[in-house]
């Protein structure tokens, strides 16, 4: 038995965590006089964490997954850090051995400042192919404040494209004790499921064992992160990390997971519906495939469809695409098996079109909400999978169109 | 040793091939008291001609094609016919059984008005899901002249979202006789490689021999239209049927399947510059590949990235992009040995960014022109390809987000 109650508190929730967000000046000001935006951020912990962490699959990495490849294979597998700086607006990728350099003496530098902080981790978002502006970064270092308890600041620092701030925490109450997760994401463009997609950082009080800790994360991810597209590209700064402090004393495996998923599942649909030039949250379910690979493989050709995607857009019920979709994505089905439904609006059933002008008007208004459902039962089996993605209209080709200006 | 001459007269240039475009009133008109546009198309050869064609790999093939592979089946693959009907705006996929009925129904009543007809086939473009207006299309049967030569027409009947008509003819003469090839095609939106993409009717007076004609239609669609992606969607309905009457006596392999590459070539590349909303037509050229399918998937990943795309509309050298799409692509590749240009200027060399003001100056210059070429390097072997595609700006999401309207 376990019970999970929701946190104002981001990650800074979990006892022990402190968290900020500065201005460095890596972003524009947003208008003449403002305040400077929030750019760089860091989240600390007092007491050293384990560090459970996911990665990009592109083979271009950026250098700050190279720096942290590196120190967690240097500590087998069971890093101790206290310490995450991310910066937004530069990606350090595609930036060689001096992109890593660039990383090592940063970090040096924050720790020659800090002395408490061990083993460092950074985090990188934003243009790729490009040196980090070493100055403006390390000018921040000098104010940070190791107790500030600023999780709103540290969630809006970290965001580039996106419209609005991700963060989530849960005080978890089980049989044998209470403990704590937050967590906070950045993602709007360059998403598509492959193991992480974005910046997401989770903090935590429980006793995750270190033994258990990797795969909790990658079940989480499984179906959160990984069930996402906004755009079908995967990023080489793709990141997420898990630190584990310990300080509540109390672990419990079943809730750690459950409030795991909960969290990351609430941040990656969060993603979805702010992805760039999006408007609507799409859950694109595929039920009776013939196994959960196959409806996995039809729920992201459908939440990666650029037709399908147009289509959602314009609030028009072209359930015929979604049928090529999945004709195309080469899962074993059959006309005389599938059913498509808008909602709860059913438009085609085992070859029978149901979709006359009364049925095309309620599923049109179906597609008019912020957040809608296509299921998709292909009649093979018993798999199922739910991919979440969004709308492509004349926005995400705006902020594309000339991203680096 | 042969030689190209190239001809005006589209699929009625080879001898013994008559073609038209008539109007069903299955597009609206385009303006008060203007034409009908012109909507049905066929191809007709005096005498029989021996089919070779290739088709969707997509599972929901439209009910034309079934219909196709059913008679082809039936003649064991030797089918010998004289006529193709093509009609636009309704796909008649997703129609079951009755859309299959319906082909069928619409063939008879045309072979009981032209009794010289032999076989017919049929190709359908358009709107999915949707049963055939069979009365429209079976009001101009009477107005079919078996001896008209309008290929013009019949290249503008088959047009849906397409901006212009896509058509060519060869003439080829050879030290062994002239033989003379022509063709069409139709596509601007749902083309992804794989198999045919799009409706392409390939006519040709050349002696094929039968047990030839298959593998060299393939040979040609390889590099021409499995090598052309416009939004990664694959149609129900795609489609390319070569058809040899052997009038002209005359073949020889080589320079048929020269014409025939040269021909499909650029139909394919027309097809790319007139994808939906395109300005620009891109030539993604991966070289040094480990192998040839490393390099295919590695340019393939490019044409179809919305970030690269989108990049291309705005202009931007936006090369980090590209990197990262070759990196996500999972194909061999090293930041210490790819190199990357736009046209001439090369922007990236194996771990340095030539990336200065000049130079992306120079960069963005040749992303401002028509047709550009970006090429990559991979440095890992010999293996090269070059995919098609074009950029994707506001008006594909115009036209795609209610295209059924």
């Amino acid at each position: 038995m376990f019970n999970l109650f929701s946190l104002d508190s981001g990650i800074c929730a979990p006892s022990g965590f402190f968290a900020d967000g500065l201005s460095a000046g890596l972003k524009a000001p947003q208008n003449n006089g403002g305040a400077k935006p929030l750019d760089v951020a860091f989240v600390h912990s007092h007491t050293p964490c384990d560090v459970f962490a996911l990665f990009t699959t592109n083979t271009f990495d950026a250098a700050p997954i190279k720096h942290a490849k590196e120190l967690i294979a240097a500590h087998n597998g069971a890093l101790k850090s206290n310490f995450v700086l991310v910066n937004a607006k530069n990606a350090n990728a595609m930036t060689g051995k001096e992109g890593v350099a660039d990383v090592k003496n940063l970090l040096r530098s924050l720790q020659e400042l800090h002395p408490q902080i061990q083993n460092p981790l950074m985090s990188s978002t934003g243009v790729i192919g490009v040196r980090l502006p070493m100055d403006k970064i390390a000018s921040v270092f000098g104010a940070i404040d190791l107790n500030a308890r600023n999780p709103h600041n540290a969630a809006n620092a970290i965001l580039t494209t996106d419209r609005f701030a991700k963060e989530i925490a849960f005080e978890v109450k089980t049989d044998s004790g209470t403990f704590t997760i937050g967590a906070m994401c950045k993602g709007a463009g360059m998403i598509h499921p492959s193991l992480a997609t974005m910046l997401c950082f989770v903090t935590t009080d429980a006793c995750v064992p270190r033994e258990m800790g990797q795969e909790l994360l990658r079940l989480a991810c499984e179906e959160s992160f990984n069930a996402v597209s906004v755009d079908g590209d995967m990023s080489t700064n793709d990141t997420v990390l898990l630190l584990a402090n310990g300080q509540s004393g109390a672990f419990e495996r079943e809730a750690f997971l459950h409030a795991l998923k909960t969290a990351l599942h609430k941040l990656a649909t969060d993603m979805a519906r702010d992805g760039e030039g999006a408007n609507k949250l799409v859950a694109f379910e595929v039920r009776g495939a013939k196994n959960r690979d196959e409806a996995k493989r039809a729920a992201r050709a459908l939440a990666t469809s650029l037709l399908v995607k147009t289509a959602i857009f314009g609030c028009d019920p072209n359930w015929g695409r979604i049928a090529s979709t999945i004709g195309a994505s080469g899962v074993c089905c059959d006309e005389m098996t599938l059913t498509i439904s808008f909602g709860d609006v059913c438009v085609y059933r085992c070859g029978a079109i149901l979709f006359d002008a009364p049925t095309e008007a309620r599923a049109a208004e179906v597609m008019r909400a912020d957040s809608l459902r296509i299921v998709c039962d292909l009649g093979q089996g018993e798999g199922a999978f739910v991919a979440y993605g969004c709308d492509l209209g004349y926005n995400y080709v705006k902020i594309n169109a000339d991203y680096r200006s």
